[in-house]
């Protein structure tokens, strides 16, 4: 039996009802007074996934489910997703765009945040369109059912074979460069069909979570830099027979917190809209991208996916208004908002080590191979032992990885009860990243992911075995051991 | 055809010996006057395998591949291990610590460098033993046919079945603290052996490539604190009846220039040795791990394996003697240096875009899922155009990868000629932490890797297909498309 967080559940002996609040505190950060079981509370500004509980064995819940008892089911490390979480999110988007813009809108899940086909299916069974961005992520939303109007396909450099899928599955291309737009015409042309495109271009608006610029040119490796865009115009409307362009996009940068970039962003896109309309092209999509960030750590405060959406809608109808524009479609291309806290990430006690006077050690049986933002990206992410959460969580350690690397480490200061070897803790806010980047580094296997739901859960991803690690190695004759 | 890099060959037309002379220079840094095709060039200090040249068709090969063909052959990206290098490192490492080491020597290639059969296999063969990291990378030195003193076991977590791997392969477990030591030596009484251990220690000298430090207390996720010793000591003389320690090790750093570090670890692991001898363990082996950096730019300059074996041996020789200790087993753990400079990546180039007045993006095939090391420690390459090697370098372009992540470029300014799609481009020094921490960031297949010699290639790692992509992949019923 699940309880809610808020509830203190007496039956567990030894429980302190104290640490149990705190353990709730520490389980979800909500900046507002809002409840979990309804759509108000903005999935990217929780911690944790909505239904996160603590139940009867003093374990953490996820979807229903006792984390303790899928890592004893389904192995550790384990990615947990919640569907619940991750169709609010999905809906929160679309209801969103539905209730603060005038005109038609699509929402296109970033899948590069994580592409598997169980997400890629609960995205579309939402209404979602894909965002795609290779071969192998175009195959997999293929597969799950995406194609047509609901399966955009990105990317700087799609090589000529990537280009052919993305016809073949009549994927809205979104065009990045010269070298791609007269391949592509060739390749429609030759292929007597045309192929419907976007153009992805640079704003002049460059963010990061607290920085914003505006400048004239963008040091950007993607998209089709402002001054060439009469070029590419005069190009479409008198060469390009094969490509019919429907709309523009822009992508401003990942995990901004602030919301007057994108705000600014659809005027500067209406102004090429204007350009467009003067070459005769057909467009009537603008497509603002993502960038909406989440919380990873209680300092974190992004803005909700309903302000998000509030302001770009709002924003792109007053810059149509402003100019007599017919409102085109507006799509945006959420990531890590959509995904990124819906999954949690269980790992399994094993070592320890103190140096004394400096720290304590824990280490867990994962690390940069499933979740390299930390080496990478010196992200920070927050734990909570699953196993015990009313204890007081009276330790600071750190929590190692188990690659050998002394860079290899999911978390630097965090608090935590004693624990012991076998003890399950676990790191929140890792749907996004995480397994789309995960590695084999060390020969270490991937690991499994689970959907739950309803106290049920589901592989949706296997965990990788030794055979699998081996499997593209070739020995020639003359290395033969034996 | 090949021809050597320093003689010119007039054949093919345009070629300007000038530019021949600058793809020369910029195809191999050689700090001293020496000779490609002995020992005495040490692969640590060339940016390129030693065999590269440029052949007829003014294209660069490798192990007498032309590197061109082996794209055409095996396809994009591609790495490419030479034999040639691989082995001459392998053979100047055992070389050096046989001249320069009175007593036993052993080199242990530290394999999560590039674990896979084929290099675990030909490191065997060179009478280099394995060391690996965990249960993937053990099973992969196994196979290839690693086993007892060829096989040391590393690792800060192992888990137990971990353990009962190694202890079944009869590897020379490297124990790195309290929990494994007490669940080995439980293990190890259940099954009735014992088995075969070293220690790992944490030395208080701590070293980066121009940092070096001497402290009490390293803080370090790896290894027993010194101030532990004594009780570690006395647990394995009266309670560690299923261990039999033989060895001590420590390892000070990665990518390290400087002499200084390793010719003062040997003092201070003959002071624990001392210790360890008053408690009757049966030490025999002192492991000084790795360390010795390698090219990656023309402004690198690593001491050579040769100078790095002769500083370590003579420095332990002259601790032991200073003590009256009977020289110990040396042993050592190369692994950037043994087989990082004995690879190249070969990309195909794709598209081009121009920033006006900021920069020029050059776009291959692969980035951050093939090499991730300049996103996750900014580590800077060179690279070739292989297809044009007397072109003059006459532009300055960042080569930038094909990943949806502004932060995916491969190398931020870069010389070479001005290339077009389709051109090949090889970027030396990629044998150690590139194919080891691909991933699929993007679900982009995984490059092949091919071994050459004498003008001959063998796959030994094949491409990942996009089947291989989706095989975790798992739908449940209720996401089912169709």
């Amino acid at each position: 039996m699940v309880s809610t967080v808020s509830a203190k559940s007496s039956s567990a002996p030894e429980r302190d009802p104290q640490n149990m609040q705190a353990a709730a505190s520490s389980l979800r950060y909500l900046p507002k007074e809002t409840s979990v079981e309804t759509l108000e509370t903005s999935p990217n500004q929780s911690l944790m996934p909505l239904n996160a509980a603590v139940n009867d064995q003093d374990h953490l819940s996820v979807g229903g489910c006792d984390v303790v008892n899928l890592v004893e089911q389904f192995g550790s490390p384990l990615y947990i997703l919640d569907e619940q979480t991750l169709r609010t999110a999905c809906r929160q988007y679309k209801q969103a765009f539905e209730q603060y813009y005038p005109g038609e809108s699509l929402i296109v899940y970033a899948s590069k945040a994580w592409n598997c086909l169980a997400v890629c299916a609960i995205a579309l069974q939402e209404g979602i369109a894909i965002d795609v961005v290779s071969g192998g992520e175009l195959q997999t939303a293929v597969a799950a059912g995406a194609t047509g109007e609901m399966l955009y396909f990105h990317g700087n450099n799609k090589s000529l074979e990537e280009l052919e899928l993305g016809f073949a599955a009549d994927a809205r291309i979104v065009v990045d460069n010269w070298h791609e737009l007269k391949s592509l015409n060739q390749l429609t042309i030759a292929a007597g069909k045309t192929a419907t495109i976007l153009l992805r271009l640079t704003p002049g608006i460059e963010c990061h979570t607290h920085e914003y610029i505006q400048t004239g040119h963008i040091d950007s490796k993607f998209g089709f830099d402002p001054d060439q865009l009469e070029e590419v115009f005069a190009y479409l409307s008198k060469d390009g027979s094969g490509l019919n362009c429907i709309g523009l996009h822009a992508h401003i940068g990942s995990q901004i917190f602030e919301l007057q970039p994108h705000h600014d962003l659809p005027a500067v896109m209406v102004r090429w809209f204007k350009v467009a309309e003067r070459y005769g092209l057909p467009i009537k999509e603008i497509d603002i991208g993502g960038g909406l960030g989440i919380r990873y750590t209680e300092s974190d405060d992004p803005p909700s996916i309903d302000e998000w959406a509030k302001t770009v809608c709002e924003s792109l109808a007053a810059a149509c208004k402003a100019t007599d524009l017919p409102l085109p479609k507006i799509l945006c291309e959420p990531g890590r908002s959509l995904i990124g806290s819906a999954c949690v990430t269980a790992y399994t006690v094993g070592s320890q080590k103190t140096v004394p006077g400096i720290r304590t050690y824990v280490a867990v049986d994962g690390g940069m191979s499933d979740n390299p933002r930390p080496i990478t990206y010196q992200s920070v992410y927050r734990v909570l032992a699953a196993s015990q959460m009313s204890a007081p969580l009276s330790e600071t350690v750190t929590l190692a990885g188990k690659h050998c690397e002394s860079g290899d480490v999911v978390i630097h200061a965090a608090s935590l009860p004693p624990l012991s070897a076998g003890d399950i803790v676990v790191v929140p806010a890792t749907g996004a990243y995480n397994y789309s980047m995960a590695s084999n580094y060390n020969r270490v296997p991937r690991p499994a992911a689970v959907l739950v739901a309803d106290g049920k859960a589901d592989l949706i991803l296997r965990r990788e075995t030794y055979a699998d690690l081996v499997r593209q190695d070739c020995l020639p004759d003359a290395l033969k051991p034996f």
